[in-house]
Protein backbone atom coordinates (compact mmCIF):
# COMPACT_ATOMS: atom_id res chain seq x y z
CA UNK A 1 0.00 0.00 0.00
CA UNK A 2 1.41 3.81 -0.75
CA UNK A 3 2.17 5.64 2.42
CA UNK A 4 0.61 8.33 1.09
CA UNK A 5 -2.57 6.95 0.89
CA UNK A 6 -3.21 8.12 4.94
CA UNK A 7 -1.68 10.57 7.29
CA UNK A 8 -1.07 10.70 10.73
CA UNK A 9 -2.87 13.29 12.90
CA UNK A 10 -3.39 14.00 16.32
CA UNK A 11 -7.01 14.22 17.63
CA UNK A 12 -8.81 14.21 21.02
CA UNK A 13 -11.06 10.61 21.55
CA UNK A 14 -13.93 9.97 23.92
CA UNK A 15 -14.46 6.45 24.79
CA UNK A 16 -16.95 5.84 27.41
CA UNK A 17 -16.75 9.04 29.59
CA UNK A 18 -12.77 9.22 29.24
CA UNK A 19 -11.43 11.84 27.13
CA UNK A 20 -7.33 11.53 25.94
CA UNK A 21 -5.78 12.17 22.79
CA UNK A 22 -4.53 9.92 20.30
CA UNK A 23 -2.17 9.91 17.02
CA UNK A 24 -4.67 8.16 14.72
CA UNK A 25 -4.68 7.51 10.82
CA UNK A 26 -7.15 9.98 8.00
CA UNK A 27 -7.00 8.62 4.28
CA UNK A 28 -5.32 11.20 2.32
CA UNK A 29 -7.33 12.92 0.08
CA UNK A 30 -6.03 14.88 -3.01
CA UNK A 31 -7.14 17.08 -5.67
CA UNK A 32 -5.76 16.46 -9.33
CA UNK A 33 -6.80 18.10 -12.81
CA UNK A 34 -6.79 16.06 -15.85
CA UNK A 35 -5.36 17.97 -18.46
CA UNK A 36 -5.60 16.60 -22.09
CA UNK A 37 -4.33 18.21 -24.68
CA UNK A 38 -3.61 21.29 -22.71
CA UNK A 39 -6.79 22.03 -22.19
CA UNK A 40 -8.35 21.07 -18.35
CA UNK A 41 -10.48 18.45 -18.64
CA UNK A 42 -11.62 17.88 -15.18
CA UNK A 43 -10.69 17.90 -11.88
CA UNK A 44 -11.02 14.54 -9.57
CA UNK A 45 -10.76 14.72 -5.73
CA UNK A 46 -9.33 11.03 -4.56
CA UNK A 47 -6.63 9.02 -2.81
CA UNK A 48 -2.91 9.49 -4.06
CA UNK A 49 -1.50 6.88 -6.30
CA UNK A 50 -1.81 5.05 -9.40
CA UNK A 51 -2.43 8.84 -10.65
CA UNK A 52 -1.89 8.40 -14.15
CA UNK A 53 -4.16 4.62 -14.07
CA UNK A 54 -6.62 6.69 -12.53
CA UNK A 55 -6.76 9.51 -15.37
CA UNK A 56 -6.94 6.69 -18.16
CA UNK A 57 -9.70 4.56 -17.02
CA UNK A 58 -11.77 8.09 -16.39
CA UNK A 59 -10.78 9.48 -19.89
CA UNK A 60 -11.66 5.97 -20.94
CA UNK A 61 -14.97 5.27 -19.48
CA UNK A 62 -15.90 9.08 -20.27
CA UNK A 63 -15.56 8.08 -24.48
CA UNK A 64 -12.59 10.53 -24.44
CA UNK A 65 -10.15 8.07 -25.11
CA UNK A 66 -11.85 5.62 -27.00
CA UNK A 67 -8.82 3.38 -28.03
CA UNK A 68 -6.03 3.29 -25.31
CA UNK A 69 -3.35 2.68 -28.81
CA UNK A 70 -4.63 6.93 -29.21
CA UNK A 71 -2.66 7.78 -26.26
CA UNK A 72 0.52 9.20 -27.30
CA UNK A 73 1.60 10.21 -23.74
CA UNK A 74 0.58 10.75 -20.00
CA UNK A 75 2.64 12.21 -16.88
CA UNK A 76 1.98 13.24 -13.57
CA UNK A 77 2.93 16.57 -11.65
CA UNK A 78 2.84 15.36 -8.13
CA UNK A 79 4.00 18.91 -6.63
CA UNK A 80 1.11 21.14 -8.63
CA UNK A 81 -1.42 17.73 -8.84
CA UNK A 82 -1.46 18.16 -12.82
CA UNK A 83 -1.99 14.82 -15.16
CA UNK A 84 -1.32 15.71 -18.52
CA UNK A 85 -2.56 13.57 -20.96
CA UNK A 86 -1.48 14.06 -24.96
CA UNK A 87 -4.58 12.09 -27.33
CA UNK A 88 -3.98 11.53 -30.95
CA UNK A 89 -7.60 12.12 -31.87
CA UNK A 90 -10.13 13.24 -29.69
CA UNK A 91 -14.14 12.67 -30.62
CA UNK A 92 -15.69 15.74 -31.83
CA UNK A 93 -18.76 14.81 -29.83
CA UNK A 94 -17.55 14.80 -26.44
CA UNK A 95 -16.78 18.61 -26.95
CA UNK A 96 -20.35 18.93 -28.15
CA UNK A 97 -22.14 17.11 -25.74
CA UNK A 98 -20.15 14.84 -23.51
CA UNK A 99 -22.21 16.24 -20.22
CA UNK A 100 -25.51 16.83 -22.33
CA UNK A 101 -28.41 14.89 -21.41
CA UNK A 102 -29.71 11.96 -23.37
CA UNK A 103 -33.27 11.22 -23.53
CA UNK A 104 -33.24 7.54 -24.57
CA UNK A 105 -36.67 6.33 -26.22
CA UNK A 106 -35.49 2.78 -26.50
CA UNK A 107 -37.44 1.08 -23.97
CA UNK A 108 -40.63 3.75 -24.11
CA UNK A 109 -40.39 4.00 -20.48
CA UNK A 110 -40.89 7.81 -19.01
CA UNK A 111 -37.27 7.58 -17.30
CA UNK A 112 -34.19 7.41 -19.76
CA UNK A 113 -31.82 4.69 -19.03
CA UNK A 114 -28.66 6.51 -19.88
CA UNK A 115 -28.70 9.93 -18.84
CA UNK A 116 -25.77 11.20 -20.66
CA UNK A 117 -25.24 11.05 -24.20
CA UNK A 118 -22.02 9.88 -23.60
CA UNK A 119 -22.52 7.08 -21.45
CA UNK A 120 -25.03 6.07 -24.47
CA UNK A 121 -22.74 6.28 -27.14
CA UNK A 122 -20.05 4.25 -24.94
CA UNK A 123 -21.80 1.71 -23.29
CA UNK A 124 -23.01 -1.49 -24.86
CA UNK A 125 -24.71 -4.85 -23.53
CA UNK A 126 -22.67 -7.56 -22.62
CA UNK A 127 -24.15 -10.80 -23.83
CA UNK A 128 -21.30 -13.24 -23.50
CA UNK A 129 -21.65 -15.65 -20.60
CA UNK A 130 -18.25 -17.01 -20.37
CA UNK A 131 -18.09 -16.13 -16.68
CA UNK A 132 -19.74 -17.81 -14.64
CA UNK A 133 -19.32 -18.37 -10.65
CA UNK A 134 -20.47 -20.29 -7.72
CA UNK A 135 -22.40 -18.55 -4.66
CA UNK A 136 -19.39 -19.75 -2.41
CA UNK A 137 -16.56 -18.55 -5.03
CA UNK A 138 -18.53 -14.82 -4.84
CA UNK A 139 -18.44 -15.29 -1.27
CA UNK A 140 -15.04 -15.84 -1.34
CA UNK A 141 -13.81 -13.03 -3.32
CA UNK A 142 -15.75 -10.64 -1.31
CA UNK A 143 -13.66 -11.84 1.68
CA UNK A 144 -10.48 -11.73 -0.15
CA UNK A 145 -10.81 -8.44 -1.65
CA UNK A 146 -11.66 -6.91 2.20
CA UNK A 147 -8.16 -8.88 3.33
CA UNK A 148 -6.07 -7.21 0.83
CA UNK A 149 -7.14 -4.03 1.83
CA UNK A 150 -5.31 -2.33 4.61
CA UNK A 151 -6.59 1.07 4.63
CA UNK A 152 -9.94 0.99 5.45
CA UNK A 153 -9.11 -0.80 8.58
CA UNK A 154 -6.43 2.07 9.37
CA UNK A 155 -9.25 4.78 8.06
CA UNK A 156 -11.95 3.78 7.71
CA UNK A 157 -12.90 5.51 4.98
CA UNK A 158 -11.64 4.43 1.78
CA UNK A 159 -13.57 2.45 -1.17
CA UNK A 160 -11.99 -1.20 -2.29
CA UNK A 161 -12.49 -2.66 -6.08
CA UNK A 162 -10.53 -5.59 -7.40
CA UNK A 163 -10.44 -7.89 -10.32
CA UNK A 164 -10.45 -11.57 -10.12
CA UNK A 165 -10.06 -13.99 -13.36
CA UNK A 166 -12.76 -15.97 -14.41
CA UNK A 167 -10.58 -19.07 -12.80
CA UNK A 168 -11.22 -17.17 -9.21
CA UNK A 169 -7.59 -15.74 -9.20
CA UNK A 170 -6.99 -12.32 -7.48
CA UNK A 171 -5.59 -9.81 -10.37
CA UNK A 172 -5.32 -6.12 -8.83
CA UNK A 173 -7.04 -4.56 -6.02
CA UNK A 174 -7.05 -0.95 -5.77
CA UNK A 175 -9.25 1.55 -3.07
CA UNK A 176 -10.14 5.09 -2.71
CA UNK A 177 -11.47 7.55 -1.14
CA UNK A 178 -13.97 8.38 -3.99
CA UNK A 179 -16.08 5.00 -4.78
CA UNK A 180 -15.81 5.60 -8.84
CA UNK A 181 -12.06 6.18 -8.83
CA UNK A 182 -11.25 2.47 -7.31
CA UNK A 183 -12.78 1.23 -10.53
CA UNK A 184 -10.95 3.84 -12.66
CA UNK A 185 -7.59 3.07 -11.20
CA UNK A 186 -8.66 -0.60 -12.35
CA UNK A 187 -9.88 0.36 -15.48
CA UNK A 188 -6.93 2.58 -16.15
CA UNK A 189 -4.07 -0.27 -15.39
CA UNK A 190 -5.90 -3.17 -17.15
CA UNK A 191 -5.74 -1.09 -20.52
CA UNK A 192 -2.59 0.15 -19.95
CA UNK A 193 -1.21 -3.32 -19.36
CA UNK A 194 -3.15 -5.31 -21.58
CA UNK A 195 -5.72 -6.82 -18.32
CA UNK A 196 -8.51 -7.98 -20.93
CA UNK A 197 -11.12 -6.92 -18.08
CA UNK A 198 -14.45 -8.50 -20.33
CA UNK A 199 -12.78 -12.17 -18.86
CA UNK A 200 -12.50 -11.05 -15.26
CA UNK A 201 -15.02 -10.20 -12.25
CA UNK A 202 -14.99 -7.03 -10.94
CA UNK A 203 -15.46 -6.92 -6.52
CA UNK A 204 -16.37 -3.80 -5.24
CA UNK A 205 -17.12 -2.08 -1.78
CA UNK A 206 -19.34 0.43 -2.05
CA UNK A 207 -23.16 1.09 -2.81
CA UNK A 208 -24.00 -0.13 -7.11
CA UNK A 209 -25.63 2.80 -7.93
CA UNK A 210 -26.17 3.74 -11.78
CA UNK A 211 -22.53 5.22 -12.10
CA UNK A 212 -20.72 2.15 -10.54
CA UNK A 213 -22.61 0.00 -12.73
CA UNK A 214 -22.29 1.88 -15.88
CA UNK A 215 -18.39 1.77 -15.17
CA UNK A 216 -18.69 -2.07 -15.15
CA UNK A 217 -20.40 -2.00 -18.20
CA UNK A 218 -17.95 0.07 -20.09
CA UNK A 219 -14.86 -2.37 -18.78
CA UNK A 220 -17.08 -5.55 -19.82
CA UNK A 221 -17.15 -7.03 -16.77
CA UNK A 222 -20.32 -9.55 -17.08
CA UNK A 223 -20.64 -10.07 -12.65
CA UNK A 224 -20.35 -6.86 -10.70
CA UNK A 225 -19.83 -8.27 -6.87
CA UNK A 226 -20.80 -5.70 -4.21
CA UNK A 227 -20.81 -5.79 0.18
CA UNK A 228 -23.42 -2.96 -0.23
CA UNK A 229 -26.55 -2.70 -1.70
CA UNK A 230 -28.00 -1.61 -5.37
CA UNK A 231 -30.23 1.33 -6.66
CA UNK A 232 -33.26 0.33 -8.80
CA UNK A 233 -31.74 2.32 -11.39
CA UNK A 234 -28.47 0.56 -11.55
CA UNK A 235 -30.55 -3.15 -11.47
CA UNK A 236 -32.58 -1.57 -14.29
CA UNK A 237 -29.51 -1.35 -15.72
CA UNK A 238 -28.12 -4.14 -15.33
CA UNK A 239 -30.83 -5.92 -16.75
CA UNK A 240 -30.60 -4.49 -20.24
CA UNK A 241 -26.95 -4.62 -20.45
CA UNK A 242 -27.00 -8.28 -19.33
CA UNK A 243 -24.91 -7.58 -16.24
CA UNK A 244 -24.94 -10.48 -13.15
CA UNK A 245 -25.21 -7.70 -9.80
CA UNK A 246 -24.39 -9.94 -6.36
CA UNK A 247 -24.65 -7.31 -3.62
CA UNK A 248 -25.00 -7.64 -0.22
CA UNK A 249 -22.32 -10.15 -0.16
CA UNK A 250 -21.72 -10.17 3.84
CA UNK A 251 -21.37 -13.19 6.83
CA UNK A 252 -22.52 -16.17 4.57
CA UNK A 253 -25.07 -14.52 2.54
CA UNK A 254 -25.96 -12.56 -0.44
CA UNK A 255 -28.78 -10.90 -3.07
CA UNK A 256 -28.34 -11.89 -6.68
CA UNK A 257 -30.34 -8.86 -8.19
CA UNK A 258 -29.69 -9.58 -12.08
CA UNK A 259 -29.02 -12.18 -14.37
CA UNK A 260 -28.98 -14.80 -11.82
CA UNK A 261 -28.08 -17.38 -15.01
CA UNK A 262 -23.88 -17.02 -14.43
CA UNK A 263 -24.03 -17.86 -10.52
CA UNK A 264 -24.53 -21.36 -9.39
CA UNK A 265 -24.48 -23.88 -6.67
CA UNK A 266 -21.60 -26.04 -5.74
CA UNK A 267 -17.93 -25.40 -6.00
CA UNK B 1 -40.57 8.66 4.08
CA UNK B 2 -41.77 9.45 0.62
CA UNK B 3 -42.74 5.79 -0.68
CA UNK B 4 -40.99 6.63 -3.97
CA UNK B 5 -37.76 6.73 -1.74
CA UNK B 6 -37.58 2.97 -2.58
CA UNK B 7 -39.20 0.64 -4.90
CA UNK B 8 -39.92 -3.33 -4.60
CA UNK B 9 -37.96 -5.78 -6.34
CA UNK B 10 -37.66 -9.90 -5.81
CA UNK B 11 -34.25 -10.63 -6.17
CA UNK B 12 -32.19 -14.45 -5.39
CA UNK B 13 -31.37 -14.67 -1.27
CA UNK B 14 -28.57 -17.00 -0.82
CA UNK B 15 -28.11 -17.65 3.10
CA UNK B 16 -25.68 -20.28 4.42
CA UNK B 17 -26.29 -22.49 1.50
CA UNK B 18 -30.06 -22.09 1.34
CA UNK B 19 -31.28 -20.40 -2.10
CA UNK B 20 -35.10 -18.52 -2.33
CA UNK B 21 -36.81 -15.86 -4.13
CA UNK B 22 -37.42 -13.41 -1.20
CA UNK B 23 -38.67 -9.25 -2.50
CA UNK B 24 -36.28 -6.69 -0.99
CA UNK B 25 -36.35 -2.80 -1.27
CA UNK B 26 -34.12 -0.99 -3.29
CA UNK B 27 -32.89 2.13 -2.68
CA UNK B 28 -34.62 4.49 -5.90
CA UNK B 29 -31.81 6.62 -7.85
CA UNK B 30 -33.28 8.95 -10.46
CA UNK B 31 -31.42 11.62 -12.80
CA UNK B 32 -32.47 14.80 -12.39
CA UNK B 33 -31.27 18.25 -14.35
CA UNK B 34 -31.79 21.37 -13.32
CA UNK B 35 -31.89 24.25 -15.99
CA UNK B 36 -31.05 27.49 -15.17
CA UNK B 37 -32.63 30.29 -16.64
CA UNK B 38 -33.66 28.20 -19.74
CA UNK B 39 -30.05 26.64 -19.98
CA UNK B 40 -29.02 22.76 -18.85
CA UNK B 41 -26.56 23.73 -15.71
CA UNK B 42 -26.23 20.29 -14.15
CA UNK B 43 -27.29 16.82 -14.10
CA UNK B 44 -27.74 15.03 -10.40
CA UNK B 45 -28.32 11.57 -9.64
CA UNK B 46 -30.57 11.23 -6.34
CA UNK B 47 -33.05 9.73 -4.18
CA UNK B 48 -36.38 11.21 -5.30
CA UNK B 49 -38.41 13.81 -3.10
CA UNK B 50 -37.41 17.31 -2.04
CA UNK B 51 -36.30 17.46 -5.38
CA UNK B 52 -36.79 21.87 -5.71
CA UNK B 53 -35.18 22.02 -2.44
CA UNK B 54 -31.95 19.75 -3.74
CA UNK B 55 -31.69 22.04 -6.76
CA UNK B 56 -31.78 25.36 -4.53
CA UNK B 57 -29.43 24.30 -2.17
CA UNK B 58 -27.07 22.88 -5.06
CA UNK B 59 -27.52 26.23 -6.64
CA UNK B 60 -26.53 28.36 -3.79
CA UNK B 61 -23.73 25.82 -2.69
CA UNK B 62 -22.12 26.25 -6.43
CA UNK B 63 -22.40 30.00 -5.96
CA UNK B 64 -25.44 30.52 -9.15
CA UNK B 65 -27.45 31.67 -6.30
CA UNK B 66 -25.93 33.90 -4.50
CA UNK B 67 -29.26 35.13 -2.28
CA UNK B 68 -32.20 33.25 -2.18
CA UNK B 69 -34.32 36.47 -2.82
CA UNK B 70 -32.61 36.09 -6.69
CA UNK B 71 -34.89 33.23 -7.07
CA UNK B 72 -37.84 34.18 -9.01
CA UNK B 73 -39.62 30.88 -9.48
CA UNK B 74 -38.26 27.08 -9.47
CA UNK B 75 -40.87 24.02 -10.61
CA UNK B 76 -40.40 20.36 -10.80
CA UNK B 77 -41.56 18.51 -13.77
CA UNK B 78 -41.65 14.84 -12.32
CA UNK B 79 -42.36 13.29 -15.51
CA UNK B 80 -39.25 14.22 -17.23
CA UNK B 81 -36.90 14.63 -14.11
CA UNK B 82 -35.97 18.31 -14.75
CA UNK B 83 -35.84 21.39 -12.47
CA UNK B 84 -36.62 24.70 -14.14
CA UNK B 85 -35.14 27.98 -11.71
CA UNK B 86 -35.59 31.30 -12.57
CA UNK B 87 -32.56 33.47 -11.20
CA UNK B 88 -32.98 37.40 -11.34
CA UNK B 89 -29.40 37.54 -11.98
CA UNK B 90 -26.73 35.29 -12.00
CA UNK B 91 -23.02 35.93 -11.55
CA UNK B 92 -20.92 36.50 -14.35
CA UNK B 93 -18.03 34.54 -13.00
CA UNK B 94 -19.92 31.44 -12.62
CA UNK B 95 -20.06 30.22 -16.33
CA UNK B 96 -16.54 31.89 -17.28
CA UNK B 97 -14.68 30.43 -13.78
CA UNK B 98 -17.22 28.07 -11.69
CA UNK B 99 -15.31 24.81 -12.43
CA UNK B 100 -12.06 26.23 -13.42
CA UNK B 101 -9.46 24.97 -10.98
CA UNK B 102 -8.05 27.76 -8.58
CA UNK B 103 -4.92 27.85 -6.92
CA UNK B 104 -4.59 29.02 -3.42
CA UNK B 105 -1.72 30.89 -2.29
CA UNK B 106 -2.76 32.29 0.84
CA UNK B 107 -1.40 29.19 2.64
CA UNK B 108 1.84 29.32 1.04
CA UNK B 109 1.49 25.26 1.10
CA UNK B 110 2.06 23.26 -2.22
CA UNK B 111 -1.43 22.09 -1.72
CA UNK B 112 -3.89 24.51 -2.76
CA UNK B 113 -6.94 24.63 0.40
CA UNK B 114 -9.50 25.63 -2.52
CA UNK B 115 -9.63 23.43 -5.73
CA UNK B 116 -12.00 25.96 -7.13
CA UNK B 117 -12.48 29.00 -7.84
CA UNK B 118 -16.18 28.77 -6.81
CA UNK B 119 -15.70 27.37 -3.24
CA UNK B 120 -12.99 30.05 -2.42
CA UNK B 121 -15.55 32.67 -3.78
CA UNK B 122 -18.51 31.17 -1.62
CA UNK B 123 -16.59 29.74 1.07
CA UNK B 124 -14.95 32.06 4.29
CA UNK B 125 -14.06 31.01 7.86
CA UNK B 126 -16.86 30.30 10.33
CA UNK B 127 -15.80 32.27 13.42
CA UNK B 128 -17.70 32.38 15.81
CA UNK B 129 -18.27 30.56 19.08
CA UNK B 130 -22.22 30.67 19.37
CA UNK B 131 -22.22 26.69 19.16
CA UNK B 132 -20.72 24.40 21.46
CA UNK B 133 -22.29 20.59 22.27
CA UNK B 134 -21.08 17.90 25.38
CA UNK B 135 -19.48 15.22 23.78
CA UNK B 136 -23.01 13.39 25.19
CA UNK B 137 -24.94 15.48 23.09
CA UNK B 138 -23.02 14.15 19.85
CA UNK B 139 -23.72 11.08 20.54
CA UNK B 140 -27.02 11.57 21.59
CA UNK B 141 -27.81 13.67 18.21
CA UNK B 142 -26.48 11.18 16.10
CA UNK B 143 -28.46 8.27 17.38
CA UNK B 144 -31.13 10.03 16.78
CA UNK B 145 -30.39 11.07 13.48
CA UNK B 146 -30.27 7.31 12.91
CA UNK B 147 -33.16 6.31 14.14
CA UNK B 148 -35.22 8.87 12.46
CA UNK B 149 -33.96 7.48 9.22
CA UNK B 150 -36.37 4.51 8.12
CA UNK B 151 -35.03 3.70 4.93
CA UNK B 152 -31.45 2.95 5.16
CA UNK B 153 -32.63 0.08 7.68
CA UNK B 154 -34.56 -0.81 4.81
CA UNK B 155 -32.23 -0.60 1.74
CA UNK B 156 -28.46 -0.31 3.72
CA UNK B 157 -27.79 2.26 1.12
CA UNK B 158 -28.80 5.61 1.95
CA UNK B 159 -26.80 8.98 3.32
CA UNK B 160 -29.12 10.48 6.26
CA UNK B 161 -27.99 13.91 7.20
CA UNK B 162 -29.57 16.31 9.79
CA UNK B 163 -29.88 19.90 11.15
CA UNK B 164 -30.03 20.63 15.05
CA UNK B 165 -31.10 23.45 16.97
CA UNK B 166 -28.16 24.73 19.37
CA UNK B 167 -30.37 23.96 21.94
CA UNK B 168 -30.61 20.16 20.58
CA UNK B 169 -33.70 19.84 19.14
CA UNK B 170 -33.86 17.77 15.48
CA UNK B 171 -35.12 20.27 12.96
CA UNK B 172 -35.08 18.44 9.90
CA UNK B 173 -33.32 15.02 8.48
CA UNK B 174 -33.18 14.14 4.81
CA UNK B 175 -31.67 10.81 3.03
CA UNK B 176 -30.51 10.32 -0.02
CA UNK B 177 -28.50 7.94 -1.85
CA UNK B 178 -26.00 10.56 -3.12
CA UNK B 179 -23.74 12.05 -0.38
CA UNK B 180 -23.63 15.91 -1.05
CA UNK B 181 -27.15 15.38 -2.01
CA UNK B 182 -28.88 14.71 1.07
CA UNK B 183 -26.94 18.02 2.58
CA UNK B 184 -28.23 20.48 -0.72
CA UNK B 185 -31.68 19.08 0.53
CA UNK B 186 -31.01 20.53 3.94
CA UNK B 187 -29.50 23.44 2.63
CA UNK B 188 -32.00 24.37 -0.05
CA UNK B 189 -35.04 24.08 2.40
CA UNK B 190 -33.96 25.84 4.98
CA UNK B 191 -32.84 29.14 2.41
CA UNK B 192 -36.08 28.88 1.43
CA UNK B 193 -38.01 28.25 4.63
CA UNK B 194 -35.99 30.98 6.84
CA UNK B 195 -33.99 28.46 8.99
CA UNK B 196 -30.73 29.47 9.89
CA UNK B 197 -28.45 27.17 9.52
CA UNK B 198 -25.33 29.36 11.15
CA UNK B 199 -27.24 28.75 14.13
CA UNK B 200 -27.89 24.89 13.49
CA UNK B 201 -25.58 21.63 14.10
CA UNK B 202 -25.00 19.64 11.12
CA UNK B 203 -24.96 15.99 11.01
CA UNK B 204 -24.35 13.51 8.61
CA UNK B 205 -23.72 9.72 8.18
CA UNK B 206 -21.36 9.92 5.32
CA UNK B 207 -17.53 10.23 5.34
CA UNK B 208 -16.07 14.10 5.83
CA UNK B 209 -14.68 14.14 2.78
CA UNK B 210 -13.22 18.30 1.74
CA UNK B 211 -16.87 18.23 -0.58
CA UNK B 212 -18.74 17.82 3.13
CA UNK B 213 -17.16 20.07 4.50
CA UNK B 214 -17.11 23.07 2.56
CA UNK B 215 -21.00 22.38 1.99
CA UNK B 216 -21.33 22.28 5.72
CA UNK B 217 -18.94 25.82 5.61
CA UNK B 218 -21.15 27.07 3.15
CA UNK B 219 -24.21 26.48 5.26
CA UNK B 220 -21.97 28.24 7.84
CA UNK B 221 -22.60 25.52 10.45
CA UNK B 222 -19.74 25.32 13.21
CA UNK B 223 -20.15 22.15 14.24
CA UNK B 224 -20.16 19.11 12.08
CA UNK B 225 -21.00 15.83 12.95
CA UNK B 226 -20.20 12.33 11.06
CA UNK B 227 -20.72 8.61 11.68
CA UNK B 228 -17.63 8.01 9.86
CA UNK B 229 -14.43 8.89 9.56
CA UNK B 230 -12.20 12.06 7.81
CA UNK B 231 -10.24 12.77 5.28
CA UNK B 232 -6.69 14.50 5.82
CA UNK B 233 -7.78 17.40 3.55
CA UNK B 234 -11.37 18.04 5.13
CA UNK B 235 -10.10 18.28 8.23
CA UNK B 236 -6.96 20.71 6.98
CA UNK B 237 -10.30 23.05 5.89
CA UNK B 238 -11.86 23.06 8.76
CA UNK B 239 -8.81 23.98 10.76
CA UNK B 240 -8.44 26.88 8.25
CA UNK B 241 -12.28 27.43 8.22
CA UNK B 242 -12.71 27.59 12.04
CA UNK B 243 -15.72 24.59 11.51
CA UNK B 244 -15.24 21.99 14.57
CA UNK B 245 -15.63 18.11 13.32
CA UNK B 246 -16.34 15.32 15.14
CA UNK B 247 -16.23 12.52 13.51
CA UNK B 248 -16.31 8.22 14.18
CA UNK B 249 -20.03 8.90 16.45
CA UNK B 250 -21.15 5.01 17.48
CA UNK B 251 -21.88 3.21 20.50
CA UNK B 252 -20.48 5.29 23.12
CA UNK B 253 -17.51 7.24 21.23
CA UNK B 254 -16.48 9.68 19.16
CA UNK B 255 -13.32 11.44 17.53
CA UNK B 256 -12.86 15.95 17.94
CA UNK B 257 -10.58 16.39 14.46
CA UNK B 258 -10.85 20.14 14.71
CA UNK B 259 -11.45 23.04 16.41
CA UNK B 260 -12.11 20.92 19.98
CA UNK B 261 -12.89 24.52 22.11
CA UNK B 262 -16.91 23.66 21.08
CA UNK B 263 -17.15 20.35 22.40
CA UNK B 264 -17.26 20.23 26.65
CA UNK B 265 -17.26 17.62 29.04
CA UNK B 266 -20.73 17.21 30.96
CA UNK B 267 -24.44 17.55 30.15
Amino acid sequence: MDDSASASRVLIRYEDGSIRKVADKLATERPITIVVNGEEFATLVCTPGYVEDMAVGYLASEGVLEDVGNLADIGYDDRTGMVYAEIGSVSAWIKESGSKRYLSSCCGKSRPSFVFYGDARTTRPVDSRDVSLSYDTCIRMMTEMQEQSGLFRQTGGVHNAALFSREGTLLLTRMDIGRHNALDKLYGYSLRNGVKTEETVLAFSGRVSSEVLLKAAKMRCEILLSKSAATDLAIELAEQLGITVVGFIRNRSLNVYSHPERIYEGV
